[in-house]
């Protein structure tokens, strides 16, 4: 198998002491490669990165419309949010609007991302719940199904539910293949992820972004989705992260969203151009610096957004005494590849 | 550059979701190679994982015998421990055996890597000290150079600080090559880290465990360190900890020991092998189901080692509800290569 390329790496004392490799693509709706470097063939889950596409099971089925989903809520759907009190409360309301409450949640418990946050349920005796799960808000859009289509709620995470088979059906209209069950695992908050090629999420992606391809009403949905993201992106991640952050900053000219283990995918709006990134090896942190540099290269960012993402795309690293000891960077040859 | 080979994979679902990617080498105290994979000659950083070697310093500079150090304060010097009782009480002895406290340590302060001591901790409104710095034990091995030098302490972790060259000199004499200043990194706990080979790494291990090629004093003292960590592993890491587990279970027959991001060294003392691995990423977990794997490969484990090792070669893959959703293991075959 040949090696993907080096997309970042680490540096200590301005020597490299560790290599991240990956793949990228940016791709158009018709198709059209504007850039890729490695295997964009292979399979790679996208694990919490394509929560948008997910949340079209409820375009398809009808619950956006039955119970009149609002731009937070659509936002909170496709989130991996950090457990702040703006995002409980937010999936609190989600749950009540929809009929229930946080004991038909099956994402399992834990503590909140969000170091405040954390600190604060902390320092109040509390405990993490299903709310603070970080999944808590795309488990409240698939309940959000469970209810329109009329089905027990129980099992809404299990591959066989109709909830699943809703989503799963979604994202095959979105990303125009189909999903092979030699290539579902089990996500961290339980439901089904399926690997698909990063070609396939880059298209998917594109589609969204410009609606090509799809019926009118999932595109339409797609539209509202990525602007409720863009006009909510605290929602859709947390205070600091590079998708509440970047997503702010471009004022709705991007959707962006990390998934575990170095996924990142998301569409430049006014380009009609969809993205995807796996980092081999799942480290988070530089698969931040890759999309950062992805969008330094092909966003057509301004001043004010090539500043903030220079900041992601070339890290600090800093010891236990806070002193900065070396650089976590994009390697930013890499990305001027062209096909 | 060629690109090493893939020695451990995160699956989940039965697919590959991650590839770590890495070198190692296995070699005897004449350079002999036993085994090896990858680019073994590229410097990497070893941080912690050379503990034992900087302890050198304490032998040669008479720290050793002036302050008659005891087998569990040699085990702290060569420790990344894990903030617990014993270790934060072992460490507090050791600076009193030196005439100095816990205000002497440059190594900065962060909360204990054991859940249990972290969360007691917490319980009890505490918070982190230089004593719970997983690097204590070592920085007070380091100021018993200092004290044994008669130099001022403060300031001890820099470069050019009499401490941090007598902590080089010791590292070339064992390793037998020079360390570069081009390639001088400052690491977690603040001190020098100094990037070399894999294959000087694995040599100068293997002289530790025979002796072979060093002065009588510090083949001595190296016997002494290696026994001291062997007889009291728990303070080397801590509960649960490979590197404890491990040595415990090989009954003195090893030394291994792990350093950040991804490094693994040690010797197989009845063998006379020294061994070190790089995992390129920096991966820890990854690094040390390569390091099990190595272990069952070469160093002729019995049937309980066997087991242990087996435990952290193929690593279970949790999600927040606890259900097993993958695993991490070793790419067994990649170390079946000999050179």
């Amino acid at each position: 198998m040949t090696a993907n390329p080096v997309l970042a790496e680490a540096v200590r004392g301005g020597y490299v002491e560790n290599r991240h490799r990956g793949s990228f693509i940016v791709m158009d709706a018709d198709g059209r490669i504007i850039a890729s470097a490695g295997d964009v063939q292979r399979p790679v889950f996208p694990r919490s990165a394509v929560k948008s596409i997910q949340a079209m099971a409820m375009a398809e089925t009808g619950a956006i419309g039955r119970f009149a989903l609002d731009d937070e809520k659509l936002a909170l759907a496709c989130a991996s949010h950090h457990g702040e009190d703006v995002h409980v409360a937010g999936v609190t309301r989600f749950l009540e609007t929809i009929g229930l409450d946080a004991t038909a949640l099956e994402c399992g418990a834990h503590a909140p991302t969000d170091p405040a946050a954390r600190e604060a349920m902390r320092a109040a005796g509390g405990s993490p719940t299903a709310l603070h799960n970080n999944c808590s808000g795309k488990h409240a859009g698939m309940l959000s199904v469970a209810r329109t289509l009329g089905v027990d709620t129980h099992g809404y995470v299990e591959r066989d539910h109709p909830v699943q088979k809703a989503v799963r059906s979604a994202m095959e209209h979105v990303l125009g293949a189909p999903l092979s069950e030699d290539r579902c695992g089990i996500d961290g908050c339980s439901i089904p992820t399926w690997a698909v090629p990063l070609e396939s999420l880059a298209l998917g992606f594109a589609r969204m972004a410009t609606g090509r391809d799809l019926p009118e009403s999932l595109a339409d949905a797609a539209r509202r989705v990525f602007d409720a993201a863009a006009r909510h992106p605290r929602l859709v991640a947390g205070t600091g992260h590079l998708d509440t952050v970047v997503m702010g900053a471009f004022r709705g000219r991007l959707m962006q969203k990390g998934g575990a283990e170095g996924v990142q995918c998301g569409a430049i709006r006014d380009l009609g151009w969809g993205y995807a990134i796996k980092c081999d090896d799942g480290h988070m942190e530089a698969s931040r610096s890759m999309v950062a540099q992805l969008l330094l290269s092909f966003a057509r960012p301004d001043d004010e957004q090539a500043t903030l993402l220079r900041a992601f795309a070339d890290q600090p690293l800093r010891n236990v005494r806070g002193l900065e000891v070396g650089r976590l960077r994009a390697v930013a040859e890499a990305f001027a590849a062209s096909p």
